[in-house]
């Protein structure tokens, strides 16, 4: 990726080829011409769903923003990663108690050469920790690891970033139920195999690799050049209200990081400026989902904002749970959640043909 | 003008710097922090105005559209030259039919060097007719002037594209109250003395300059350039349905221009994609004010969309008229126009108020 390329690798030129690409269906493909179409999305795709309707109504009769952080840019830093905590709280007693204590635990193994081993041999790891660096990443990959198993805590045996069981974050604090008693070599045992529900739930990982969490085939870098340009998302630990490493958000030494690696600095007002931040009810027709063990759900419009502008909470739902196949294990709610979208898909297409009658 | 600048030359660009103004704005004026902003804007300004509440409504309470063709994309494209036209004939008997038998009484006196000599003295030509080119450049001179007229017909002396008369359409077509039996020389003499009450009401001008018409002060390179890139306005006259030579419209050929001027070819049909062309009832606070005296009412919103899309009408109003001071001449549509708009205003102030309240 050159920077020369990169530059169109922007929500607001995602929109412009969405628009154009509909109008050139409708114009292309037999019987479209006056067919309404409903943008769906989830995640960044939901955020690009809720967007093409604010911005090009006349493109899309409506839109499902499944779990789209489209406030993130604007909440408080903390927020996110609370909501990971919790999901690892409500899972089971002393699940994210034992994540937070396992930071202090890591750090007391990295201070030997006996401990970095310890810690490789037991976490399978395919490349040996072997400096302070290596064990920043090891961290960062752990934090990663729990941000990921909440996201994708579905119901149901899955596969949407690794093939995972159903409830995955049960699942692993299956190994994480220790007491403040507990030592720091029982902790990590328990970490690693928790962690291991995450990377090796199909037994086929031979070592785990520190330097991937499933996230690669989403196209990481690329979403990383976007968080550098305008998709500015504050976040930060404090270590009380969340179980993770006590870290401020550095907007500074964010910006420092994104121009030594793209040459670029970001825009840390612009996405509200130009989605508008939470004052979105000039819009219509727009659904946001949010599942509440999402920690998505933090920067997600939660609340209706009008008649038309609505905001729909899926009890018990992990990202876009909404978007997936039915499932016999799905929750009552997120059952309920899609028959109200589709009879808000329906009256939008009733609008839209309403429309259309009246302009011919 | 480079091309690496002109670049950011694009409606796009104007609305998010409005934007970005707007934010920064109510964050440094005192006091500005809550106060609602209405956007108003005549012509190309109205068209901006109107998209800035169309894609920035948290930027903006509602818009104010004055004679802004946000439809000349896509409107039939002789419907301006008909309407500079219908402004012509029913300000007096034979004045458009005169101006119809002009162009080839120009031709035939433009067939001789004596010919071309008469029309350089009787018109006051800074710069004599030479060549075919001369006069095709003498013709092209004369149809913007008569299009300059009709858009700044007002009732009063005024002075938007050149120091005018009261009703300057009315009095250029003194001038011009040919029947067919009229001669080419008497018919080219009422034009001249037609033209002059545009060039020459102060009676300063030494000599009339065909290179100009009193629009450079609006910066026509620049709309030559967004013309070329994103407002491509179709235009054509057949002299039939207006008092023009005929020439159809040539995308070709335009493009062609544009090619040759800028090194760039417009994209056709990006105007209508990105700001919906008629589909944008799903947009709420817009104003559009229309004066059926007024050429580009031809690519104007002359409906109402929605209850809050609406289209106001000013009869016997030129360019924008309502955006112009109170005047005693003013008839009485504008106004009832400009108190409706005021009415408008305050509704959306009072709902953005409310909005405000509730957020807070």
């Amino acid at each position: 990726m050159s920077a020369k390329h990169l530059n169109y690798l922007s929500s607001e030129q995602a929109l412009a080829d969405f628009a154009v690409l509909i109008k050139d269906l409708k114009k292309t493909l037999p019987g479209a011409q006056k067919s309404p179409v409903i943008a769906i999305g989830g995640s960044y795709g939901g955020m690009l769903a809720a967007w093409l309707r604010m911005k090009y109504p006349s493109s899309v009769a409506g839109a499902l923003a499944a779990s789209a952080p489209i406030l993130q840019f604007i909440v408080p830093c903390g927020e996110f990663y609370r909501v990971v905590t919790h999901d690892f709280t409500i899972s089971s007693a002393n699940c994210s108690s034992s994540i937070r204590r396992s930071w202090p635990a890591i750090e007391r193994f990295a201070a030997t050469a006996e401990g970095l081993q310890w810690m490789s041999l037991t976490f399978g790891l395919c490349a040996p920790l072997k400096s302070p660096e290596d064990v920043f990443a090891f961290k960062a990959w752990l934090q990663e690891t729990w941000v990921n198993l909440a996201m994708v805590d579905y119901p149901y045996e899955a596969n949407f970033l690794q093939p995972l069981p159903a409830w995955p974050v049960k699942v692993a604090c299956k190994h994480l139920q220790f007491t403040a008693g507990a030592s720091d070599r029982e902790l990590l045992y328990g970490i690693s195999q928790a962690v291991r529900v995450y990377y090796n739930h199909t037994g086929a990982a031979a070592c785990l690799n520190t330097s991937q969490t499933g996230t690669s085939s989403l196209g990481y870098l690329g979403w990383f050049y976007q968080s550098c340009t305008e998709m500015v998302m504050p976040m930060c630990t404090d270590g009380i209200q969340d179980m993770f490493e006590p870290e401020p958000w550095n907007f500074q030494a964010f910006s420092d990081e994104c121009f030594n690696t793209f040459g670029v600095r970001p825009r840390q007002d612009w996405a509200e400026t130009v989605y508008g931040g939470r004052d979105i009810r000039a819009h219509s027709n727009i659904i946001f989902s949010n599942g509440n063990l999402d920690p998505w759900i933090s920067g997600g419009v939660t609340h209706s904002m009008s008649e038309s502008v609505v905001a729909i909470l899926v009890d018990g739902g992990a990202h876009h749970l909404d978007l997936r196949y039915n499932n016999e294990h799905d929750p009552e709610s997120v059952i309920k959640t899609r028959t109200l979208e589709v009879r808000y898909f329906k009256e939008w297409i009733r609008q839209a043909a309403r429309t259309l009658r009246s302009e011919s």
